[in-house]
């Protein structure tokens, strides 16, 4: 077995040569997954997170079923707001901050938490998956990046249009600031401790930067994405271990110029542009990752093989990670995920 | 007075040089502002719709509050599919659809109906709104475009993912078509009814046609907007009166080198995208209408001067309609709204 820093994943992750594309999912470990719905029956969504055994068995799962190159830590980028200071709960609905903030003085009672205390049942999770995976595959530890954690904190849940997130944003910029400030330490500080605990890469999940002017997303959601990065370049731990960082911007279109600025080894590409373009406009200095619709995974078989065969021929090789453009959706039939992992690794290999 | 054909936000489709740049808002006639929210108060929102002296009264409260330079039927695009044989409510927290399409049969018994009967309030609401403006600014007509039809169709309603929408895509693409093509024509032959009545301008509003991969957007919202354009550019209404047709697409950053091909007058720009960027890509053919954030009405007058200034310096004179790059969010404060018209007469004027 080859050392953990020439597996598959992490070689694509620094741009080094590779015999066939490396392939994970977002949201690898879910609900489309019998295996996984059988152990959520046992157990809530937040129970599942703050066991390290149940956590580790449903990262573990579609890795034997399917195949993938990377595992990712079972978790949710909202694990970090209790810790934080604020109520959360994870209902059927999608969860749901119990007291979303509104004014500056709640801002200012948040804390920067210690991940090692507060966020130790995850980190032990990692502990208890790295001991599971033997270094089959590396393991990915994530966190959600500041802006995205702003408007799940302030809006107190999904939001079609923001309001008070761009409330915030653009009545009061300066309390903004400070809230994005404490949230990229978290951010940072949780990262570190992941790859503390184990993790081989870490990525940054920027779900909501993309709901922004590209002026704006320069001043938030880039600007408090390059700070994590900073913390985390200045890590010995990342220094030492070579740790590649991935930032994903769900509806990356608009940014383009901006985007491979961030300071990030690896750029995640959402489904709604083409990689290759992507690819044009940030140049050869970063790995990029994605980017087939999550949605295509319900079309034939067939289908999805050619359209596989057409993102691989337009990433080339070369610094790609094969991934969906988002999580996949619950409702996916994990046939056809079976048959997205065998395209990528027979159709990559070949060409 | 000068004829309605050489009216500002006209002559602005048609790429006419101007003394300055016209301004209206997606959704100014709405819940922010308090006149509206009055007579709201006394009638629902489906009844509003359907009510032509009620339509008429809160179609031209905010020309009479802010001096738009054109007014825009108040309907709702989900008013069609009554029409078409779906049930559909519009409850405060969202509409409704109470049968969404699941299955081909469903498609196949929909109607492409005859709006000069099923839409006949809208028309009359349209006549009257006419007669209230007295040629002081141009009536904007509008619909759904195909593709966000059919999402509301199959889902029932808004969505954050679109798993019906994209089961049906790409599980099922032939019953797409068919329903597209339905929509499409329904669309085409309310638009007409609408100019008909007296709209001096259409928009088809493709608030979702963003959800889907560049090649799947030239597949389906694309196709079917170039459809519906298709038909109304063979009507003798559109062609005698020389009626601009706008297409607006939620969210077009990444299909920009298709955008310009639709064969619209106009191109809706929203907020995420840098209008400088839009106009680069698609050439000069076209007029642009965008494009400032709504969520940016947030901020300080001040603030919203700077961000409009901007937006007017990016778009230049020739072939820019101001507007919000969506809907006004209904939290704005009308005071804000009216700073931000200011800000347009004033600062496109002396550039």
């Amino acid at each position: 077995m080859r050392p953990m820093s020439e597996h598959l994943f992490l070689r694509a992750c620094r741009r080094q040569p590779v015999e066939r594309t490396p392939i994970w999912m977002m949201r690898q470990a879910g609900r489309y997954l019998p295996a996984y719905r059988a152990v959520r029956a046992r157990a809530s969504f937040l129970d599942l997170c703050r066991t390290p055994e149940l956590a580790c068995e449903v990262t573990l799962q579609p890795i034997d079923e399917f195949g993938f190159d990377a595992a990712i830590l079972f978790s949710d980028i909202l694990i970090t707001l209790p810790a934080m200071g604020l109520d959360v709960a994870f209902p059927d609905t999608g969860p749901k901050v119990g007291s979303p903030l509104r004014d500056r003085a709640a801002i200012d009672a948040l804390v920067v938490p210690d991940p090692t205390s507060s966020l130790a049942p995850s980190l032990e999770a990692i502990r208890q998956i790295k001991t599971g995976l033997r270094d089959r595959v590396p393991l990915i530890g994530f966190a959600g990046a500041p802006l995205t954690m702003l408007t799940y904190a302030v809006e107190g849940g999904g939001s079609k249009d923001y309001p008070h997130t761009k409330k915030l944003l653009y009545g009061d910029p300066a309390s903004a600031h400070v809230l994005l400030d404490k949230l990229a330490r978290t951010c940072a500080a949780f990262l570190e401790a992941q790859v503390e605990a184990g993790c081989d890469a870490v990525q940054i999940f920027d779900s909501w930067g993309g709901i922004v002017s590209p002026g704006d997303f320069r001043e938030y959601p880039l600007r408090y994405a390059k700070k994590v990065i900073e913390i985390l370049r200045a890590s010995p731990t990342f220094q030492s271990r070579d740790i590649p960082i991935i930032y994903f911007v769900n509806g990356c279109a608009p940014y383009l110029d901006d985007y491979a600025s961030s300071g990030a080894d690896v750029l995640g590409v959402d489904w709604r542009v083409g990689i290759d373009q992507v690819r044009r406009r940030v140049g050869d200095g970063v790995a990029l990752q994605g980017n087939l619709d999550p949605g295509a995974l319900f079309a034939s078989p067939a289908e999805i093989r050619a359209r596989v065969a057409d993102i691989l021929e337009r990433a080339g090789k070369v610094g790609h990670i094969f991934n969906l453009g988002h999580g996949v959706l619950p409702e996916t039939n994990p046939e056809h995920v079976r048959a997205m992992v065998t395209a990528v690794k027979e159709l990559s290999a070949r060409s």
